[in-house]
């Protein structure tokens, strides 16, 4: 089974305490890397490159086998596991953080298993940018790259997330952070500045309004899915960003129409992801769920 | 000539005032009526139903008359004109009214042309619902009505204009004003909420994040048209809603299909006249531009 790891994704594991205008919800499974993982398993063998303390609970982890992901690449350490807390705005969108532990995130350092290092589809989930050098190093050519990043990084990190950027295929991040890393404020030009950093792709990001790809091939607009009633927005772009890779990890060539495609079911992944709080609607999907959404989507885009 | 006249449009002739971060205007021409009638004019001979003051420069009549809009409707009463003043955020997305002098505009009651009586299509631009009713009593049964309207109507006429709600084939309003409208957050709450209290079709704007369409057949969503610099964000909502009834107007058939396919152009007419301001880019632009661009945009759509 090891050998047939296509899809390596490293991140955080949190446990997180959120509340929205309906519901609190006490320590429930979160961080990019269980979203992306969950995500990216629906579509081809994914393994996780992260860390938990000893208070992780065991069911925690049944939902990582559940979802068939591989976790020779998870550490459990002594200590408390990454703590989030968050509140959301009425508008389900904004949301403020109430508290960060990082616990034993603090002192980790990701190590790629050998079964690992030859996946051809990585992903580079949203930590600390020598992290996910270090991670790149480690791993063994892969054939696609993916990094996302956030806006603590460009502020605190920016020459080693600039360092990253020329090494990778293609950076996810979100409008603010494009323009924050730029110092662009259209779309187009905070892309065109970030492909002359290096990457032959760039994934802008818009939240509830979907996401913009770029590249020499042009300009690819996906709206986002309209979900009937968002429950938890956390994770969305993380499952986005895994759903993505996973996908496109099946596809063969990578090009402008297969990612396309991927970015499509991404943002199917995603949609589904927001209806229930943590990974509790990405557990109990399978495949035809989103085959079916994917194909109403497509009826939602299709112009003549 | 005057029996050809598919498309009318009533609404706002303004003298603006506008300051954007980079630039500031004065007593530019503008108003609701100036954008759709200059959008809708690409693509079918359409007639103007506004008011001017004795003010109104001779020169802005020649913009019009160089658009091939048909000023049959066009009241000129002694007075000034409508004028307004607004300031753009450093977004260049929110802005906020500075002066608002109905002048002329107070006493406004439109009158529709014989000439323009029969024509089939008929914009109700966004001015008091009650003068739309009043415009809608005075046409003879056309084959496709949309209404557009804002904020302040639902807060201050909100009867009159559910009234004429329930007399249209299509609303459009933007994301903001269909969640004060129909009490609901989600805008698929929103727009099933609008299609029950009559129209077949609902479309909620959401500025550069694109529209959607809402109707029995379905969702169809649409972002704008990334454009490398915006000059100038008044009047897009207008011209988006002209070259939607403009090109609808010309393919006979009013349906999902046609009604997708009049959306893309009124994206595409709104993304050109947002790079200038006032009318300056609709006035110089042409047929091909406009094609060249739709077509342009429907690569940026593509899912496979």
């Amino acid at each position: 089974m090891e050998n047939n790891i296509k899809t390596v994704i490293v991140g955080s594991i949190g446990l997180d305490d959120i509340e929205t205008p309906f519901e609190k919800k006490k320590s429930i499974l979160g961080g990019s890397v269980s979203y992306a993982c969950a995500a990216a398993s629906f579509f081809s063998q994914t393994g996780m490159v992260g860390i938990v303390g000893t208070d992780f609970p065991e069911s925690y982890m049944d939902i990582y086998k559940k979802c068939g992901i591989d976790l020779q690449g998870l550490q459990q350490v002594e200590g408390k596991t990454f703590a989030w807390s968050g509140v959301y705005d009425a508008d389900m969108i904004n949301r403020e953080t109430i508290s960060t532990d990082l616990n034993v995130f603090e002192t980790f350092m990701p190590e790629l298993p050998q079964a690992y290092r030859k996946a051809p589809f990585l992903l580079l989930g949203n930590i600390a940018p020598e992290l996910q050098l270090h991670v790149l190093a480690e791993s063994d050519n892969p054939e696609f790259i993916i990094a996302d990043t956030m806006d603590l990084w460009i502020n605190i990190a920016r020459d080693s997330l600039i360092e990253l950027i020329g090494k990778i295929d293609m950076l996810t991040l979100n409008d603010s952070e494009a323009r924050l890393l730029t110092g662009k404020y259209h779309l187009r030009h905070c892309a065109e500045k970030i492909l002359n950093m290096g990457p032959k792709y760039v994934i802008i990001k818009k939240g509830e309004h979907g996401a913009m790809l770029f590249s020499a091939d042009g300009i690819f607009i996906i709206p986002a899915y309209p979900v009937q009633a968002v429950v938890d927005p956390t994770g969305a772009g993380d499952s986005f960003a895994g759903g993505l890779i996973g996908h496109l990890a099946t596809l063969g060539e990578v090009n402008d129409t297969n990612i396309r495609a991927a970015m499509l079911y991404g943002s199917i992944v995603a949609s589904f992801g927001v209806e229930e709080f943590s990974l509790d609607k990405l557990t109990t999907l399978n495949k035809a769920d989103i085959e079916a959404r994917c194909n109403e989507f497509k009826t939602m885009l299709a112009v003549t």
